[in-house]
């Protein structure tokens, strides 16, 4: 288990990891929108997830592993949980956003380099978790992508983050 | 335009982003093995690129950032390049990773904060940049997961990153 020091050249600030997230989350609460009510949580392609589940396990992790991050508690997710009609999906995304933004600086920064296990099963440290979650939030939102496509809606810039 | 001081909180060091986007760059390495030689250039869903020209887009933006960010030579990327037949874009692609590796260390440190102008039309702080990239990798890979699913091919696993 490291700690931070001075002497470790930067590539991301803390603040500029959350902004970084935040920015992919108002893109993929855009994704969210795109879709029509009937297919969010139905559509799909090759017999993967419809993007309402994929959305679904992107709620369930994010504000959990940042308030792991910042309190030691580890509640499970709810991997099961049932995909929400797409109002309640934005209510429950925009309540996430909020509680990241305002747990996130209670997070010791020291904590960022160590080794921690999220959610009982994954053991990584902490920069490379959140990052995971980031990841898999960008990974599905780039299959959310192609299930616009498929139902002929254009989908919402890429490059916009704001 | 920011330089790296001990005072800013450290999410991710110079190394562990490249360590990163490297573990990425094998997941995106396996991806492109995975499609079978007739369908990387030409299979799609929706309309969208076959995965060959989306991998082509990754090559010719990856080893060309670092190098930009490296020297502060931006060589225009080649964005119609023609997709390659599978073995030799995997040869690319190994060159670029040994490229990347190569030429990262050079960056100096203080310069992941700075902003910049990338291949002549994108501006923003370095860090941001590489991040971008990583990012149009992990969506346009997600996309290369969809086309696999839809032809009856299992993907690589989204969380082996060596």
């Amino acid at each position: 288990m490291s700690t931070t020091t001075s002497a470790q050249p930067v590539a991301l600030t803390t603040d500029a990891l959350l902004a970084h997230w935040q920015g992919h989350r108002r893109l993929t609460r855009r994704v969210i929108e795109a879709f029509p009510e009937d297919k969010l949580g139905t559509f799909s392609v090759g017999g993967m997830r419809p993007f309402g589940a994929l959305a679904m396990e992107m709620l369930v992790m994010a504000a959990p592993m940042v308030r792991g991050a910042a309190t030691g508690e580890w509640a499970t997710p709810d991997w099961a949980a049932a995909p929400l009609p797409k109002a309640e999906l934005l209510r429950r995304w925009d309540e996430s956003t909020a509680e990241i933004d305002e747990l996130w600086p209670s997070i010791p920064a020291a904590r960022f380099q160590e080794t921690m296990t999220a959610f009982g099963q994954y053991t990584d440290r902490l920069h490379a978790l959140l990052l995971y979650v980031v990841d898999n939030e960008v990974h599905h939102r780039g299959q959310g992508y192609v299930y616009l496509r498929a139902l002929g809606i254009e989908p919402p810039a890429f490059w916009v983050r704001d």
